[in-house]
C-alpha cells in the first residue's frame, strides 16, 4: 500500500538531508546571524520531513494530516533560504519546493 | 518564550514515554494480534509528540500546527487504548488525553 | 564535507523506509506474535537509521559513534528479518545489512 | 522493566527540553557566531536525548548501547554551554552533566 506513497517519501528523505547539510553549512557562514531564521527552519524542516517519511513508510492512518503541515513548513523553509546567495541554501530551497509539491499532494490525496 | 508551553511540553514528553512503555508490552501480550492497532498509533503518538516537545522548546513557528495534528494523534491513540484492560494501555490512554487537552488547547491558542 | 557520507546517507534511509514498511507489515501478519522481535527491531534500527542520516548529513562530531551503534542495531535486525519467509522480511533483511556494511566502514574510517 | 530507567528517562527528557531552549536562545544572542559549535551540539544532543529516552522506555536491547553514545554527546555539549555565561547556557550545561552522569550508569548497568 505505501508504494503509492513512495515520490513523496523519496522527496522528503531528499529534502531532510538538504536541510541538515544547509543548517550546517550556515553555522559556518561568515555572517551567521543573518541566516538565523535559516537554521532555525532547517531543522523543523528536516526533523519534520524524516517523521513524515515514516508514517508514509508505515502506512499511517496520520500520514496525510502530517504531509499537511509538512508541506507548510517546507514552503516556509524554502522562502526563506531562496533568499541567501549560498549554493547550500539554494539547493534547500529546491529541495524544500519539491518536497513541498509531493506533502501537498500526498495530504489531499489521501484525505479525498 | 517557550515557557508558556511548559505544561504542553510536559504532557507530551509523559505521553511519549507512556507510549513507548505500551508498545513494548504490547509486544509481550499473549494475544499481540488484537494489539496490532494500539501498537502503531503508539508508535505514531509517540514519535509525534517528542517532535510537539521539541517544537515548543525551540519556540518554533510552527509548534501550534504540529500541536493541532498531534492532538487528534493523541485522540485516536487514547481511543484505542482505552479499549484494552491491560494496565499499560489504560495509563497510556490516560496519558493521551490529558495530552490531547493540552496539545488542543496550546494549538488553538498560538494560532489566535 | 558530508559528501563522503553520501553512500551511507542513502543506505541509511533506504533502510529506515524498509524498517517502516516491515514495521507495518509484520502488524498485519496472522501470526503477530511470532514477528514480535522483528516489530521492535524495525522500530530501533529505523528511527536510529533516520538520526544517524540526519548526523552524517550535518557532518556532526558524533556521526561516526553514532553509526557505529546503527551498525549494531541493523545487524541484529537484519538477521532477525532473514529467519522470517515474508518478502516485506527479506527486503528488510537486504537493507539492513547493507546499512550496517556501509554504517560500519564510516564509524572505523572517521574514528581514523 | 523499563521502571528501573525511570531517572535516566526524566534526565533525557529534561536534558533534550533544555537544548532546545537553548538552541532557540543561541540563535537569538547579537554574536550567534560565538554560539555556532553549541548551537550544532544543541541539536545532536537533545535529539539523541530523545531517542535514548525511547528506547529506554521500551526496553530496547539496545538501549545501553545508545546510552554509551548519548552520555558522550552530553559530556561535549556540557563542557561547551559552561563557557558561556548566558543563563540558558549555564542551565542546558547542568541538564546535560546530570543527563550523562546518568547515562553513564545505565550504560554501564545494562552491559553487565
Amino acid at each position: 500500500m505505501q508504494q503509492q506513497y513512495q515520490s513523496c517519501i523519496a522527496a522528503c528523505n531528499a529534502c531532510a538531508d538538504a536541510c541538515d547539510m544547509c543548517f550546517a553549512a550556515c553555522l559556518q557562514e561568515d555572517d551567521v546571524k543573518m541566516m538565523a531564521r535559516c537554521i532555525a527552519l532547517d531543522m523543523d524542516c528536516g526533523q519534520l520531513c524524516r517523521l513524515a517519511a515514516s508514517f508514509m513508510a508505515r502506512g499511517s492512518e496520520f500520514a496525510a494530516a502530517l504531509c499537511q503541515v509538512c508541506a507548510q513548513v517546507c514552503l516556509a523553509c524554502g522562502d526563506e533560504c531562496a533568499k541567501h546567495q549560498a549554493q547550500h541554501c539554494q539547493d534547500c530551497a529546491t529541495a524544500c519546493r519539491h518536497c513541498a509539491e509531493e506533502c501537498c499532494r500526498m495530504g489531499s490525496t489521501a484525505a479525498a
